[in-house]
């Protein structure tokens, strides 16, 4: 009886909490499309900073941190794209019109930013910093690359 | 000449932004950290609710995009906790106080969701959709478990 009561919390809890989850999957509304990709952004701006502090010798080089922090890096370089989905370039976002006028142009820098990190991932893991120094200038290419043409100042 | 400042405007590009990211990473300021664990969760919830919707029938079962949310959901269920510093139990967040007077307890339900979300990703891989539905279910035990304890409503 009581671990039916505890099926049934967890079913009730369920559809108020992934539901609600589910539908900002589907982007049903546009500003859970604008959160989401901007979440996944502010987490690989803040892994990615990680590095940064590390190869500008702000902290030091911790060979463990800086592999696992590139390694999310790439995950999350995959992420936000479906995210801009249509009518998702108002509200709360900086979004240029660019990425809905020029989707060659925009997936061309996705899949940059993709391959840059992928060997951010691959450098995190040589445990060389030089390495690393090399495939973070290069991933930061990528990033300013797309925000110069897609993301307003 | 073009290329030096070429580099030259990197550099400062860099400067600013990932610069401000770094501070972020290193939790300076209690509202990034804030930020940065939101964001985490937000993710995080966003993909367990894609799976959510595969195993409950509101969108076709489909193994490759199931297997790829369960695997960011795992890697994410690693990231929110260091960010969980002190002072961060005021502002913008629904974290309970008994984040900080249980730390016991609180890794405990920590450890208990990363566990979950490694057999969540393993279940993916298999591409049996009940393999998917049980580790589903173990991993909403523990967000449900932690959420109880340590999250306001």
């Amino acid at each position: 009886m009581k671990k039916m009561i505890k099926i049934i919390g967890l079913g009730l809890w369920l559809s108020a909490v992934v539901l609600s989850n589910a539908s900002a999957q589907q982007f049903g509304k546009p500003e859970d499309a604008i959160k989401y990709r901007k979440s996944v952004f502010f987490v690989m701006g803040t892994q990615f900073g990680q590095i940064g502090s590390m190869v500008q010798g702000k902290v030091p080089y911790d060979p463990k941190v800086a592999a696992e922090s590139a390694s999310v890096v790439e995950v999350m370089s995959k992420l936000p794209w479906p995210a801009f989905t249509e009518g998702t370039d108002k509200g709360e976002t900086k979004a240029k019109g660019e990425i809905w006028m020029e989707p060659g142009k925009f997936k061309e820098a996705q899949d940059k930013l993709i391959a840059e990190t992928a060997k951010l991932a691959t450098a995190g893991k040589t445990g060389k910093i030089e390495d690393l120094k090399t495939a973070f200038a290069a991933t930061a290419g990528a990033c300013k690359n797309c925000h110069d043409s897609f993301r307003s100042k």
